[in-house]
């Protein structure tokens, strides 16, 4: 299976995207964790992402806050479908995040999941992989249905307590 | 190839709809087009997305307005990566339809591009097909290396306009 | 007379619904508390709106936060009012939610209260199921009498405190 | 049937309220249109509202733009349902009227639609009085038929256009 | 000299109302602090606002949150000068609060200030106040001066702490 | 009586400021029109707003755009009461004057109108003198009586158009 | 005198970049213009930035739209003074534009000028290389001296148009 | 070298600044601290402003909250170049601030880093002067590199924590 690169703009971004490594690690999907900076090191951003399909990967989540250029600047130099995950930094509840990475230009997309969605980004992940990847397919298939019985053993719950 | 399904809310989104089709098209990719309402044929939304994956589709495209509730409504019920491609309406540019694609809740992502990005959802929807079709990753690469040049002959023409 | 069905998205709304809930019994009104996910639990939202009305609920209280689509799923499965109560998620204070619930299209209104209006939420339910029901519009009047009076018991109060 | 007034606020707000009367009209639901003022006209509001309900009112409809405090003000003297429909006027697309109508506090709900969402105020006062209407009900029911179908001809149309 | 009125939508705005209480003192303008709620005591809203004038005030202050009718309802009433005190609520720091306030429609305006801006409600009635008032003209110059020198003071020092 | 200054920021803002000319004419209150930029001329600006009491004037309107500092920069001069009027730019239709006029700091208020609203400027400039003015607080009690019969007049000529 | 680079990321963006180039000549600053996207040229941004300084360079305007990383990943290669002038674009009249310029991380600024702010870049430019070249700074005295003598001038006619 | 002036509207501002004076004095930048009110010492901003030339300094730095003035007004009395900070204050993290320091009019720029951007404000500072300084061009080149350093650092242990 191809690899998901997980890159962050800073290393306070890391709580946030455990949330993305623990789930590819429910996936079985192989991944590497990266700390690249599209302001303080641009050139790292533009040799890691133009090398990235000859290295194995097949889908790029890019986490970054405030002016969040981290997503764009990395699909500038690929064409593998990059996953912006805008973090929640200190401005409007990552507002800024939010605009900088979704507002992508024609011609060079980044397919954004919620502010600090870092479980979705990872899902998200998957169900591209997933494409060629029967045994991941039913993987989601499986994860879709438990998180149905969860609710509705939630639900079951909740209806015994306020019972009439 | 997997099949791209453009699935739009209503067909006042048609004309933003085009630009998607145009750009499929130009890729080589098959599609197929509908009109389907989260909240006026919510039974069709079911049907469709519950089997998009059996009837050969690899990637849904799903553009709706206002509370844009049609892409996550297809993702409730698939486990295809689902593109979130928000219209703007007659409210703030679209911010509610932004946000009401992009803020979904753990485990049911929505891949968004920008309000009214619709030739980005089909390019992203190439580069999540490109990875099992090394044509059509040719084809991205190709297209990426066009943009460039157009820039790059744009650039050359103001800067003689311009020259001191 | 008819029930009310309040229905939350997840179990993290709980703790706001408590409010709703507290004043559905103070006017003595029959109630159901469930939790169905728009997007967990699809079937189910599909299932319990489609039968409400012939399981005797009057009105439903669909209560969410994030792109909050279970007051405007379960509103395109059924023709009984569907008040949409915005839960203040992590983002901008429930704007999102807020954008989600309201801003729906033609033909498939939501009532929607304020982000976080657990209480009026059980109070517009109240108006709603009282158009038929003369002992509950008594109550009501009851209710609003009481309101006016504890807050003339705190001017009395503050006009001492501050008299010149 | 008891009857639905439809309340403006300035003369103004006319173009965009004629379709709630058109709709209210299709469901055959009798009515009434008042430019009342909250600040222009405030003892009329009074007298209006804490009338309403001995004349014969079930629902009450408020439109208003700007600083909307039309609807509030009239559910402050009713135990009525108010649904508010906010205006779009001159300023953000009506984020100041959406928030002005339905930030209400704890206590006196105003059930609010989209802003502009004129129609979906008659469908929604259609949807409380039909709760003791079963005709009313039948109507609402085969106006969410028609919707549908409306829907279904246009996906068909459009199926046949793109065909591959 | 005449009164000012302050008066505020709940009790739970206290805390922010006493800095206008504490400044107005300072100046020495007779005052009178009431808690009426343009939804919850709409008669006493009225009967106050429109007897203002002949029981001696010459100015009102009107503080409320979320959707603050208050400060309109009261000018709906009375020719009297309406300061609006927007309160920051749960809601985006009180955007709904500073809208309802401050956009309301022609011929009826509301002297609107800073959110949560407690004392300057009170600085401002001063303002309008002292038109007639030599004496406390002066007491504002003599103020003015005050804040003046206490910047002055404070730049004095930080020039010190920070000397090259 | 004393007068009113109306000074506006850029001669583009005299389309909007007309509106206040006029109604302060309606009124009968003498006032004198200014372009001053707090930017631009700025030391007209203090020498203006610095010597504004002595000159006879009782009222400052100052009306401006995007970074709006006119009006603060003149209370920054002057005890006497500021009105603020935010004048819709290009950006998110006057956001930014709204905000930099409203949310002035502690001890230099500046009674904000809303934005656009250049008639409730005059109406609230008229209300501040009118405490000194009998006649005026005729006139403004006679004016709110007007707008009063204008919309009754409308609302008959309304209900007589859709009378059942 | 260095030489100033206004680089613009689309020609969609020229007829704004015309008023910086018309102030720019005005003062008689050499200058360049380039059409470079950071996300479809990236190599020749990346080239351009980091041999800005040997080329002479000493300061960059870089003007973009949307998701506007231009003038970020220009300053990532150099540390020149890069001056970002944000786009109105589609999107809340360049709300989106603003924050991906403005809302850099600590360690690499751009100093960003008003949506559409063009001319204020041309002049912050002068304002910086005018630090070295005392020419300069008399042009800027001299500039700033007429703009406040056109103010004067509209002022004086304005005065006697609305003279008592 | 030229000095840089960090000026701050209110000494509850400091606890920002001390990261920009603290870059300043790394980069080895003569500097003074000065609390400056626009609005409480207005003269005094004038005099500060207009003879900040002859004074020695070279950039001035502005730092103020809410309706923040103080950056424009500076740029209102001198060609210097400003760079305005805007200070998160206590509404929407500072969007008051931002908009009110960074929508200038022509004419008259304010060079805005981001929203508590302290450090930020400092190297805009350093890049500015570095114009004629070889010297501190060679420390801006520097502490790019240590940035850049610090990131792969990071980078490496991230690396070697999530190996495969």
């Amino acid at each position: 299976m191809k690899k998901v690169a997980v890159v962050m703009g800073s290393d306070s971004d890391l709580p946030v995207v455990r949330a993305t490594v623990e789930r590819l690690k429910y996936f079985g999907i192989p991944f590497e964790v990266r700390i690249i900076s599209a302001h303080r090191t641009p050139y790292e951003a533009e040799s890691f992402a133009s090398t990235a399909i000859e290295r194995g990967f097949g889908v790029i989540i890019a986490c970054a806050g405030k002016a969040a250029h981290l997503a764009g600047v990395i699909a500038a130099y690929t064409t593998l479908p990059v996953i912006g995950l805008p973090i929640k930094s200190s401005f409007m509840d990552g507002l800024d995040s939010l605009l900088s990475v979704v507002q992508m230009p024609a011609g060079v997309p980044v397919a954004t999941v919620a502010v600090g969605g870092a479980e979705n980004a990872a899902v998200l992940a998957a169900q591209i992989l997933a494409l060629g990847e029967p045994e991941l397919e039913a993987k989601l298939a499986e994860y879709k249905k438990r998180m149905a019985c969860e609710v509705a053993e939630k639900d079951k719950k909740i209806r015994s307590e306020f019972k009439l």
